[in-house]
């Protein structure tokens, strides 16, 4: 199904909280999108023809679409133990052996992160030096997004660690995003050169030494601020810097909607605002900037959250189409090996 | 000047971005609120005497401020080794100074944190058992606010530092917020009980044995959710989830704004909304959470955040009384010693 103009992503159809629901429609989205992508749906084949042809109107739709049968399912909270010793019909299990087999030039799964690590690494490896992948999300910020990694993979990382983040993150934002130089940062707890532990310290004599753009240390409020594209810091730090964000963003929309639901006057305002407000809303929508990278996998792998809507799912797809079309796992390698990093410590 | 039914603070008239021009009207403003307190204010006398008199209407405003003379201002960014050799005559030291000898129940400045934090812990001294004061600050949540702690200073801890947090924090919003049973959650990335590092799982199981109200690991999005009132972690963690979410707010309240001001209608949405959404924005401003403790000195001190406002640094003040009047600092001690946790490791 390989055609040379064409980019092939296999999707964990029953990834992801809704399943099928979101993953089909969302993946005829993408495909309206990206006249380049065809889709492997890899899950129940009877549950896939049937909400295909719920989503579908036309024969021609389908032109670009594959099944791939998958015997079972694994659950959310599947363990990567779990992922290995029983997971091998699996959605995601398949959907990864499409990938390490050449079939699919990415895959992407709603399922759970761990289990989705497991897999990656039995069936892709990692690349050289690197120990565990890392998990990279875009939060916004007032013009673009920022990438943050790494999200809950690696809790207790090596400086070395750390620079091979700057340098996924970098190669990814660089071709992804095409930002031709991307800013990166160390997040610490200032901005000066003796402020922070000693890895974080040791980190920032390494990234000064690599042929990055690294603007240094940065901190917490510069993620959103817009002083760099890519934001470096252990999974232990990224995740709950990410996962409050999350917790203030939701707090404030909805403090937002029943400030302006309380009286007469201020429902009117709202009334008025409403289009303005609903732009906002939907640039801040985590959905807006789905798809997180895990990245150091010998191949292109997207997670798409959990609770991901129709929206999202779309984002996380187009996502790993592009990261497939660009190669961005062969890039990364290149890099590591230029940068003296293929080495783990 | 200490009645029985007083309480003295000592200000740091000095301390802070915007100096007295904030200082002097907001411990104004907080004797108006408070009136059990009497506030020392410490700096240059002839510039207080003049602030005093712009801010001052009447002679019997001036009945509960006092004024202590002080020959020099530590900078904004001082270090803490600056601030011991030569910061003797300043105005932070002289606060300090005053809890120190008994004459004020509390201090309150703006100042350099780590520059505080030194000058606390020696002309205070630390409580038994602990190595470094922790920083708590609020956050809003949908109703009364979450402490946070650590945010800064203490980047490396032990499981048993993690556990000092918990109780400090615990009997802090106890005696301040009324809160009977502080309900206490260690951050962590993820709830269940094999999730994270040695240190936070070490904790856990420590703090699982103290009569805390602990309900155990909770993920970055609790802090806003109002699942705890205490969020606990080490300083590293704390200082970039906070400063992160800063950061967020103020993108969003910006967003919000320029939103809002965008088309014809939008403004006039906005303009009938606009009570509403100030009322909303009031409850966000950092400022009036401002006022964070340091915890584990032997005394009461409350840190104002650099660039508070007037109604910022009333919120501080206001603050210190409370703690003041608590004796927070000799609640701790008691707590730490009942629970064991009054030796360093």
């Amino acid at each position: 199904m390989n055609q040379p103009d064409r980019t092939v992503l296999a999707l964990d159809a029953h990834g992801g909280d809704r399943g099928l629901d979101v993953s089909v429609p969302a993946a005829l989205q993408a495909l309206a999108e990206d006249p380049q992508l065809e889709i492997c749906l890899v899950g129940d084949r009877h549950s896939l023809e049937r909400a295909l042809a719920q989503a579908t109107q036309r024969a021609d739709d389908r032109s670009r679409i594959h099944l791939l049968h998958a015997e079972s399912v694994l659950g959310m909270d599947a363990s990567p133990v779990q992922a290995l010793r029983r997971g091998r019909d699996s959605s995601l299990w398949k959907a990864f052996e499409a990938v390490a087999e050449g079939r699919a030039g990415a895959c992407v799964s709603g399922g759970n992160t761990a289990a989705m690590m497991a897999v990656g690494v039995k069936l892709l490896g990692t690349l050289p030096g690197i120990q565990r992948p890392a998990l990279m999300a875009y939060v916004p910020r007032p013009r673009g997004r920022t990438g943050v990694l790494d999200l809950g993979a690696n809790l207790n990382v090596s400086a070395q660690q750390l620079a091979q983040f700057a340098v996924m993150g970098s190669v990814t934002a660089s071709a992804v995003e095409a930002v031709e130089r991307p800013r990166i940062g160390l997040l610490n707890v200032g901005h000066e050169d003796g402020k922070g532990h000693e890895t974080v310290r040791e980190a920032h004599a390494l990234l000064r030494s690599l042929p990055l753009n690294y603007v240094g240390f940065v901190e917490g409020h510069d993620i959103f601020g817009g002083k760099v594209d890519i934001a470096v810091c252990d999974g232990f730090v990224g995740n709950l810097v990410l996962k409050s964000s999350e917790g203030l963003a939701r707090m404030l929309l909805e403090d937002l909607r029943g400030t302006l639901q309380g009286s007469l006057r201020s429902r009117l305002g709202a009334a008025l605002a409403r289009p303005a407000l609903r732009r906002m809303v939907a640039r801040l929508d985590p959905s807006a900037h789905n798809g997180a990278p895990l990245l150091g996998l010998d191949g292109v792998a997207i997670k798409s959250h959990g609770s991901a809507d129709r929206t999202g799912m779309t984002r996380a797809i187009v996502e790993a189409g592009r990261e497939a079309r660009r190669k961005v796992h062969k890039r990364i390698e290149a890099s590591l090996r230029e940068f003296g990093l293929e080495t783990s410590t």
